[in-house]
């Protein structure tokens, strides 16, 4: 039976490797509070958790499988159902290589596969920084004034390819109108299979932002590529866009992506204290719109993925 | 005295170093033959002459001044008034440094200053071409699946300090969304001074493509970032898309650029012999909707240039 | 000082003529009634009631002057500050000269100027109510399948006039695409003055509907035609679009009207009990995108109008 | 065999109802102007004539059945294979039944179906005329202050009733973006059947204007409303707006109307003498964009019609 469109997607994206520390004292950290945070976003109504390790000591993003293996286990331990969607992005200065090792490692049903490149400013955000409590970050924060996030089309038929042996679906990452062009590639040169499931990630510096202008630009041009029932999209407005950008989605359609990996605020000038309360919001939100968070299982059947 | 808005500039960009010798024999691919093009369009109506140089045996892409002096010296002999504007784009595989290197070499009017990074995708066209004359064509086509044109926003404001001290405007190279942002940016960061020249470059694959909506999506997200008189803006349409794009610009207030850069085709299946050729397609379209090819010395004037 | 963008009106409309009392139970319909829910509305954060009368008797929208007074005394005796807007719009058949008589009666801050002719089809309507309290409302219902909502250009420039004459400002009813149009052409023949102050009316058959889509299209059609600063705006998103097209305005910088003139439910299978409740949800929604109902003095100033 | 995409249909509408006879001595008027026009026309490269009468004394436009006779049997005199369209549009002031009458008598392969109501504002046209020939012209313009061009749902479905007894496909006039909707109303109530012909009429006072916005704004509606292959659709652009408006239907994928009816100018200052001249120019710039216009034959395959 199909799900009704009033059920839609939350997912929630834990920790990132945008945020660092200095910038709220929130931001989950070590394995268990990435576990944590993502059990309670769970049970706060997000059927896909996005997965990120960091570095326990000094918060820095970090590739280390053993980090993504105790958080993978944690949150399984108390929660068998929710959608683990694990990164493929990774963090400044990885490697393809890397940064898809996680898919034959934990076979995950849902993992990011970025479909384009672009700059990847994150240095403005230094000057709200008054005091940094690791000096990665500072570094971190310069570094992406002469970096390009890099996803050739080599690198993503590879990282295609490597899900598709893994039995992990790629949620296809959109940060410019470009990259719906890359996917429409991917798709007719048989890399990438319909259904599809598109992440619009809006509001980095070098893609494209989170008005309500650019997301009805991405949206109405994955419809003319795509067509109805061959694709699901969802949305992240970053920063204080979160739930603009979120509503924009959802008004148009689609899902919903929220989380401290996007947005570090409840609201102005008030600091999220975990993960489950920017769901609590979205859920809250959804309500005065007579829509409800899909549960897991649904999900999967949105996404035309099995039921587990 | 304004410039009526029935004057539009034509801007046509001779060689460029996408297309290789194989695609089609009247490729400009030596100083001479470069040059006697470019002259040939400006008498047929370009206000822009838009420079590459390429190897004058191979027709691989140069960033040999020699070259390039040789070409601008033969174009001044004979026409002293058309605008030249130098790629700082180069061919794909070099640095910066080698790209701007024109700049305080030649010091001309105008250089492309291209304002993001994007995948750049020739590859698919390697299919079309039976035969090659050259080993660096096929070479170069494979290259660019796993290549990425890299303009950080270091890279930008490197150009644009070079640019401004050389008394040279930068002609902003769009190649998505996205880099209207990042033009924004450098704008609110002082880097770049309006009013700005910009020039839609659609149908790489690893942009956005060249189709009406995405040149509206442009054009709208353009005027909202910008606002009226503060910024000009031309549109190339790659391939056969040149002419349908091109005149999805005049409609909306644009300007145009057209050559043998980004399209080969006087129509289907007609190879155009050379770039007159094409620009005598595009005034004669012009005068269909009333319009004009603004001369050099209004194009000035219309991109806020002094007049020479 | 500028009230900050973060304030927007929220407009009640208590009544309307489009409703019959067969379909809610709780629609106003005495003078005390209609009075009393626009003081809750109030109460709750609306800015400005819009006000229709009915008889008391059968709830047929009526233009009956005392009506009027009476409503407009009652509300006043219990506040005076909220922004009253009186109808002109009338029911279906009444006379250009019936709708305005208002104007010169009550001399209200505020009064609906509807800015073009629709057909203006209820009768759909019908189908969805199993028995009728009075014979009036299937009669009505019928009738619009054969009724123009006529509001020539000759009726406007009257219309305006008397506003005009008597200090109110109109609220400019824009029901499709042209007559924003119609609005440009009255501002250049000096009928309207700008700031000007439009409620787009979405969601009735013969005009726009209410989609995401539709808002985007008149809110950037606005933008083009009158420029920053020039204009105000609000939408009504009929039946259950209230709140989508509500909350799509709210994302755009617009402002909003509720009201069981526009929609009898809450949610979903929930009829509202008067339109305090639906106000509330109004602010309650605000409150999550980090927004405030405007206060009336507030409003006053958003719109150009003199604090009272 | 299915039709090229370059084949588009040019559709000619030879003199009108708007139009007054001071406006350019080459308007037709006469039956023998009225179908030497057409049959011209036609050869130039129209499938479809579009034919309204005028009084042959006065210019005025007419119901007389005698004069539609007059022009039929002259047009089928010269030409077999060229489909007539019938106005039901009528002059302002003709009641539905006389503007559908023509249907019966002639049983033309194709009638205009107005899609809706909007006021109709030709009076600010009589500003540019120095000199009126005939009193009613200058009569007409004042009388359109006053007027609204009904169409109730009521009228339409008696008309499409009409046309379908008669074996007449409708022609769906769309003055603005309420009347897509209003056609979606009529294929869900199965008043209208799909395949759809769909005429964006833009540029009249009242209805929606000829931007490429507007047609933009329409084009989208539609694809979302219809789907693809469920419609057809032609671009008219009153005035000035003509070919642009054209163009712009041309690259979105549609169809174009040209003709005296629209526009009496082949350039700026230049009267255009027959509508001969507004085709050509037309197959002119269509040649540009590697397009060619549809004969009769190929027409009805396009629209869905048997071949004659």
């Amino acid at each position: 039976m199909a799900i009704p469109n009033s059920k839609r997607i939350i997912s929630c994206a834990i920790t990132g490797s945008i945020h660092v520390p200095s910038m709220s004292p929130y931001l989950p950290i070590t394995p268990d509070e990435i576990a944590q945070n993502a059990i309670d976003a769970a049970s706060a109504g997000a059927a896909i958790v996005h997965i990120h390790a960091r570095n326990p000591e000094t918060g820095q993003p970090s590739p280390d499988m053993n980090l993504y293996r105790q958080i993978i286990e944690k949150i399984r331990a108390k929660n068998e159902d929710v959608m683990i969607c694990i990164t493929t992005g990774g963090g400044a200065g990885m490697t393809v290589e890397q940064r898809a090792a996680v898919i034959p490692e934990f076979k995950p049903e849902l993992a990011s596969m970025n479909a384009g490149s672009i700059n990847w400013g994150l240095f403005p955000a230094k000057e709200k920084i008054k005091e940094f409590k690791f000096p990665w970050e500072s570094q971190m924060l310069d570094m992406t004034k002469n970096f390009v996030f890099e996803n050739t089309f080599a690198a993503m038929e590879k990282v295609c390819k490597i899900m598709s042996e893994n039995g992990t679906k790629p949620e296809l990452e959109v940060y410019d109108t470009g990259h719906l062009y890359n996917i429409a590639y991917l798709i007719q040169a048989g890399i990438v299979k319909p259904p599809i499931t598109m992440q619009f990630v809006t509001g980095i510096l070098g893609g494209i932002s989170s008005t309500p202008y650019d997301i009805m630009n991405l949206h109405t041009t994955a419809e003319r590529l795509f067509g109805k029932g061959q694709y699901a999209w969802s949305v992240i407005g970053a920063g204080k866009a979160e739930y603009p950008a979120a509503i924009m989605a959802l008004i148009l359609g689609g899902h919903v992506r929220v989380g401290l990996e996007d947005n570090l605020y409840l609201g102005k000038g008030t600091l999220a204290k975990n993960n489950a309360q920017l769901v609590e919001k979205m859920a809250r939100i959804m309500g005065e719109l007579d829509l409800e968070p899909a549960t897991p299982q649904e999900a999967r059947e949105l996404l035309g993925l099995p039921r587990k």
